[in-house]
């Protein structure tokens, strides 16, 4: 029997996310919930999922809408082993009383903070931390990025320090608000939250970390310094990257520079929705000097969480007990095998 | 036996419409071609057409980047019925002696002047006047746009005179070059070629066109003011352009209020590459007072075009006689139809 | 005696109404507000104005951060003639039970709706029906722009009917919020408010706009087409304009294509702030056919009605008949003559 | 006798330049250079400063313009005693042998190669080793403002090793090209070029630099990761940075959290072209913990090194022996002092 997954909230993260698990034999989507009949919420049905309303007042506007709901979240809850939480950031944490009340499962999302679940998921670096949980969190794209990179480098080479600066896109494509025009803005607060969020999955990483914000609607792009434990090729970490899940060599020299022209590649690749849900590190933009290594990645904010969350109902649900082979599994499901 | 359909200049529009012609049981695409080893090029491989280098001198860097040509744009146009011209604007000219040379038909692109062939295309208004031709221009993304809506009002209704300002996107999303950043810059010499373009396909219609470029990427906005030969209202213009071949009616209040929603809800709809083939037109940004109307649509610059040049082929090759089976044909196959 | 003169919010318009004000040797600035303290208020005292808390409550925060200020709004109003009101837009609308109670004039701006004051001024179109009054708006800066040109364009050919499109900038430069990234967005409810705000002007004047929204910080510009009440010679036009306040033609030959390189140009030009308060009208951007007219304008958002709102002061408070004498002493004494 | 100085191209730095030197009491412009008649011809004229054309072949283009020029550039050199080369990156070597033929002395920018002069120059890290050169680069606005803040930095506390990454801004505000629309582009080849350029300076120092482009206009930002030699506190480091020449202590807290509201602050203070000529470090967005320092800083690429061509010119004419007197001369008579 399949394990039932709802999805509570049929956004950015919520729609790929339901995709990728009705694309898996080993779950299904039972439902998702919207609060508003927007274009996405006649999508849901369009796609084949049962459509449930966030609060019971909402239904009224959908039936304005002419769009038929089949219930509320509560129903939906009724039919779920598991949730996945793509409410808004900060907003995970409302629910979680529901979810525990009515004894399902629910994952949450990078927006909330660790500690709604005291567990952090990350498919490559910690799988078994989440085996058989009631609660975890999936971290946020940036911070699945960076797992993606450091965990492997750290295992086949070990890392002493990483400095990373961030450069982030301002606001996913279709968002109504995003950061300021024509202008750099810095995250002030140091260092940034997103060290210790690594450190959620990776407590021996020694990470620093320093952001701004910058007005595309791309991707996001690390710079990362590392201190490597002893002395390296490039070619070795090249190999070290190459053989990693969910991580794409691109190259300068292809014509792939910039995020625009990965969002290019991804399209022609003929990815859903143009997603490209590996992190994408430049060949031509590593250089180790010694035990020195800098390199840059890119990170689709809209899509690199979506495997891990398959990957984490797996681990929860007690589905499969090796993290590569649910990897595989997940990738080859929705077309994203190496 | 199908058309053999060779497509020179594998960019933005070449791409697209080697995929779309590649979709359609009537012709079949013979080769492509590249000038340099790009990660379009790669695809091009992936994708299962035959690569050809446009030059003999371009075949060593293909070979040097381990990509394999099947002889150059002679050897690919020595077996075609047709090339569909999609080189840069203004070298599609440079091309003209070598197809007329090797008795092959050829569609240009708008970026071409209406001279290069003397007959310009647009599926809905004026199929017929390609009939059996040999050489067509299949006009420009914009034009095709102001062809697509005007053309359906004119019949209907009736248009006396169209004013049109155009909200230009500065680049494509991969561009390497687009306008000034931060910047907004209006065409100078009025008017602006697109009325005079429109007219190469209805040149019974009265339209002055302005336009500004601004630093965006995702689709040119068309504001449209229209007197109409008589009174109407916004229930009869809209029954018009609802049933317009590759118009779609969007709203403001489904949540799709600008070219970054559209794009949105093109990537949710599922459609290759997050393109929107259809011209958009709000819905609830549509005005009719007495005889005048007031109306905006979207047009995506890198896909509109792509349906066009099928049909175009269509008609060049003798294969349909009727524009609205041929539209039918060519939606069906590519998953456009309304 | 001076006309004592108090600006209510020292943001983007009151900060620049301030220094105009104090420009002139017939009104002075007797204090400023502001609600928090930004750099903004630091910069108040540093110009040598009195700054005073917008309300009591604010005070403390002041104080906090070392900010000496000299009262509240209450003792301001106390001390004026007139109050420019620039608070944000739809807040004036509060403010003027309390100018009302306190007996002084006040002037609001373009945010505000006509029915605030029941008079809405333009110096060179409506400067006489201020005189004497208690409560006027200056409109804002589009309705502004399309004054300064269109009204001398029907004082001396006539004009039948306007049709505009106003492509808009996002945000002012140093907005924390803006339009959306990358998108451009249309006004959906037509006609836009920007004719029948001109029409509190001009009311004979038949004009009707459209308008969208682009992600840039500089200027808006104007698509305008006009039909003339006669044929006309483009060398006529540009005579019009090249005598009419406020208004500066430029050109794309001497390199200012772009909202960027005008304000490029208003940099070199040495204007406080960079700022450009004529109304830019591309010289080579203008194109008369016969009783057709087509010409695009580019608007400084942030600094346009600057110069209004003093001759404003003059009308109310009678201090000038002549409005183009008012105009020509507040333009001298700011920089702004031709 | 003041020494004579041209500026040879009068663009954004070169008319910027030609401004400060006119503000010194011991120096004088003699004459600037432009190959075409702009805008900027025109007002270089307006400002009082002699226009000569670049080449012979330019003078009659100046004559159709109707802009009067003095002659040519090998006229202006004729009557200098040194000048600042503000020709394009790169340009600057062809003209290099000229200046040496005439015997006269050469600032060239940072668009140069240190092997040019051999000698590169910032006023308050290497003054000195200019000391009567015939040809001297003074380094790029990056590099600048790295040694404004490193110098100070590394004198006081002690620097054992800087990792810096280069957000840059896209292009000028008035530039025709620019970065990729909508997009974030690294540096490929690493390490960028910034930390040996910075080492052109401090030989000594341990600095290792990456960047990143944006589609922005207003200045870069660089987020900088320092080990110090010794444990310090924020406190100390403040002092240290609130002391040192061209380095302005900015606040999130006062409203000054991005670039653009920099740009915003600079316009408020009434610096001409709204320049803003000091480095701008955060003072909330400053970190010590040990002996590790982060910090985030704001570069105006415009103008940042416009005081030090003034301080460059007098330590290679021998006018002034202390560099700190020299700075304190230059940035009091442009507005600039602390």
């Amino acid at each position: 029997m399949k394990i039932r997954v709802g999805v509570n909230g049929f956004g950015t993260i919520g729609k790929r996310a339901a995709w990728a698990v009705s694309k898996q034999d080993d779950m299904e989507v039972v439902g998702v919930t919207k609060t508003r009949p927007s274009f996405e919420a006649r999508n849901a049905i369009k796609e084949g999922f049962p459509l449930f309303a966030a609060c019971a007042e909402d239904v009224t506007e959908f039936d304005k809408a002419g769009i038929k709901t089949s219930g509320t979240l509560d129903d939906l809850i009724s039919k779920c082993d598991i949730v996945i939480d793509t409410t808004p950031g900060g907003v995970g944490a409302d629910y979680k009383p529901k979810y525990e009340k009515a004894g399902v499962k629910a994952i949450f999302q990078g927006g909330e903070d660790h500690s709604i679940a005291g567990i952090s998921f990350n498919a490559i670096a910690n799988y078994h931390e989440s085996w058989g949980a009631s609660f975890v969190r999936v971290v946020s794209c940036n911070t699945t990025g960076l797992c993606r990179t450091l965990y492997p480098l750290d295992k086949a080479i070990g890392i002493q320090r990483v400095i990373a600066s961030l450069v982030r896109r301002g606001a996913d494509p279709g968002d109504k608000k995003g950061s300021m025009l024509n202008s750099i803005e810095p995250a002030l607060k140091l260092p940034t939250h997103h060290g210790p969020d690594v450190q959620t999955i990776m407590p021996w990483l020694k990470i620093q970390t320093m952001a701004v914000v910058t007005p595309t609607t791309l991707m996001h792009v690390h710079c990362i310094a590392v201190d490597l434990k002893r002395e390296a090729k490039e070619d070795e970490v090249l190999g070290v990257l190459s053989k990693s899940p969910r991580v794409r060599l691109i190259s300068g020299k292809d014509g792939v520079r910039s995020t625009g022209q990965i969002m290019e590649l991804a399209r022609d690749m003929g990815n859903l929705r143009g997603d490209m849900m590996d992190i994408c590190v430049w060949k031509d933009g590593i250089k180790v000097t010694g035990n020195q290594m800098f390199y840059y990645q890119a990170i689709h904010q809209e899509s690199d969480v979506v495997p891990e969350n398959v990957d984490c109902i797996r681990a929860m649900c007690k589905l499969e007990q090796d993290p590569l082979k649910s990897i595989a599994k997940t990738d080859k499901a929705i077309g994203l095998a190496k």
